[in-house]
């Protein structure tokens, strides 16, 4: 069986503007890459033991740490403060004309297990030094800024993932996401466990309810593109498509040791094949497939495993390799289960086709990189490929080092971090003014 | 690396009997097929949600209240009641000479999770019934006997298993007993669960401190020899070969949709690629393979899967047999190693070698079955695989339905309950006649 599943396409945005420079105000922005630096390293000790990396997963105590830390900085700088039904973080900075919807910086300061202090961290603490440079060089900007901590970006811990942006962007419930499971098999849930900390508000939850004129992101690169080009930075102009399947197969119990192997109804032989296939489909279809969550029992070192759950996902460029990747293993399971004797409940709780980040936002950050980027597509989903489907939207790229991500060894340089945080600000700043012009065209 | 292993091969025991029925005492016996039945029902309630079977894991809430049952029939029946520090109850009666040590039945009370009524259960009440028929119809043995509900038998929550028989026949300590973990990598251990129930007692823990003279076992027989010959009991003379690996893989992290297939090292799928190879395994060697355990992290919907435990028992009915899946195995374990770059380290908790009761022990079984019995094997250790290294041990078995056992489905018909309790108290004093002959013979 499928259940509902993100299906989405791509868009087809404004036409980009050609200038090749960032406007005026843009070019003279600096912001300060020890503050930010030292944030990034301040903020990764709230984390469960994790050596050189961060583990902060959504809504444990380290992620209430670092949200009542993100809350007190930007009511320091005189946010207008909200925290919505999925315990999303908005703050709100006043503009020229605020009836003008805000302009967003977003991205997540929860992480996965066992992963780095960039990715996501180096999203909001971007933005946050974006803000506290406009404040000391007097940047007003015409319309309001607003800078968002989104939740459960990652699906670390609850799945699926994209679990408040996919709310926002209309392409699921708060229902739905309070009831978002925990990828441990315990039976908690995203809201249970949001209401424990004290992050599940009032704020706004859709583009309806809050809508904004764009939304930017800065993320380390997860690639060696920017490494292999020599460059800091990169436009984002899309993303690779990906699909998530859960299967459950179901066999028999019986004993270990005395049941014959002839007529075994062994669910985790079957998840194995499944597994070694998905290594050979990757190779075959030129995509990419990892399993990320296994469970199986029952437990005990004597039985038959009779239930066996098996999460994994596909990667591919082209939205005709992602169909046919997801079709070939639709076959694979089905074969698995009639050799085995198993029972199988397949669904697909993500199907994300590849696309485009709008024209238009593109340009903006491209303009904003200058000779010191390079155009660059995500092997992933962000935050952003959720507002895309409401707003222009677009991502800044920093270079990391070996492409590693969620991994303790993920690392971006300093200059490259202060870099990021620049093209964001001149991102905003040149996606104002090409808002004002548009007006001035209207 | 391979750790300490309970490594024991065929022992050789006295001279079998050659007399073919049981002696007169015996033969006069009757056991009360109603009360053994009622009682196997009747102790099914003390179990976690599982329609139709038993879930009562060693030393949970439903183990502390069929122990406490136990303890509370034995003592009614006048008992001398100890409990061990891992947790076995030894329950015995006075002999007319009680200078001899008791001729012991045993089993164990508690159950793999998902299992069915009898396995385990059937052993321990039926001594009971032997021990209230004996009573009710006057007959005192010279030996005094013992009635033993054995801790941990399973291992189906703490590993490894035999839990307590392995440290009663030396094999293991009571620290290390204590210090099994639970198989939900929780990191609780058996010597802190039986200690939440009350069930770390101060009694006898191994065969030096509390000699027996033999130890008889009724079990189901998890095979299908006896429904075929259509038997209701049978000798078993002997057991199949059993061994338990245990390999956590470890690679590295990595983030499961942006990095490259070629150069990961992905933990579940080298697990995969074993498992795998495991079903391939027991068919290439005429032998039996099940994975009992999985667990992989980090958890979560994002991370390439860096650290898999997979937990295996080998099975053979002949013991090059069983070393030879053990070699070849081991060299699976290290080519799939190198061939993803993972670390391994390898135990080998269980190494039980097949081997056979003792003659003398299997005699006074096979007289007390007579015309309704045949002579079987068993394909798996008992508690009686680790009592017959100090003294004569054999078992009974009870005919079972299609052979299925650890299994809801599992199933003994009354009648050959009741046959099988028989068996067990005729067995009883025909040991304790050719024990008072051995004595005459000195």
């Amino acid at each position: 069986m499928l259940r509902r599943a993100v299906s989405v396409g791509l868009n087809t945005g404004l036409k980009a503007r050609r200038s090749y420079s960032s406007v005026p105000a843009a070019q003279k922005l600096k912001v300060n890459g020890d503050r930010l630096w030292d944030d990034i390293h301040f903020t990764a000790q709230y984390s469960g033991p994790s050596p050189g990396g961060v583990t902060r997963l959504c809504a444990d105590a380290n992620d209430k740490l670092v949200r009542d830390w993100f809350r007190d900085q930007v009511l320091a700088l005189g946010a207008e403060y909200k925290v919505n039904a999925t315990g999303t973080q908005f703050a709100k900075f006043g503009g020229e004309d605020d009836s003008v919807p805000p302009i967003a910086m977003g991205s997540h300061l929860d992480t996965v297990a066992t992963g780095g202090r960039f990715d996501g961290p180096l999203g909001v603490i971007s933005g946050l030094e974006v803000i506290r440079s406009f404040k000391e060089q007097g940047i007003k900007t015409r319309a309001p800024l607003v800078l968002i901590n989104w939740t459960n970006e990652e699906g670390a811990r609850f799945f699926p993932l994209l679990g408040s942006s996919i709310v926002y962007a209309g392409q699921s419930t708060v229902e739905e996401a309070h009831a978002s499971l925990s990828n441990d098999g315990s039976g908690i849930t995203m809201g249970s466990e949001l209401a424990k900390i004290g992050y599940v508000g009032d704020g706004p939850n859709t583009f309806e309810e809050f809508p904004i004129s764009a939304h930017f992101e800065v993320h380390v690169e997860q690639a060696t593109d920017l490494e292999k080009a020599g460059k800091p930075v990169g436009w984002v102009e899309g993303w690779q498509g990906m699909t998530w399947y859960e299967v459950v197969f179901t066999g028999e119990d019986g004993h270990a040791t005395t049941y014959p192997m002839y007529g075994r109804r062994d669910a985790l032989t079957g998840a194995a094949k499944l597994i070694t296939q998905l290594e050979t489909l990757a190779y075959a279809k030129n995509g990419y497939t990892t399993v990320t969550n296994i469970q199986s029992g029952p437990w005990g070192s004597c039985n038959i495993q009779s239930k066996t759950k098996v999460v994994f996902c596909l990667m591919h460029k082209e939205a005709e390799g992602l169909e046919d990747m997801g079709t070939d293993i639709v076959g694979t399971i089905k074969g698995i289960a009639a050799l085995h004797g198993l029972e199988y409940d397949l669904t697909r709780p993500v199907h994300l086709l590849p696309g485009d980040f709008w024209p238009e936002a593109i340009d903006c950050v491209r303009r904003a990189c200058g000779d010191k980027g390079i155009a660059s597509r995500t092997g992933t989903g962000h935050d952003s490929t959720m507002t895309r489907l409401k707003c222009p939207t677009a991502m800044v790229f920093v270079r990391g080092k070996d492409g590693i991500s969620h991994c303790a060894k993920e690392w971006s340089d300093k200059e490259d971090c202060q870099e990021g945080a620049l093209v964001l600000g001149k991102t905003v700043l040149n996606f104002d003014a090409y808002m004002k012009e548009q007006v001035g065209k209207s």
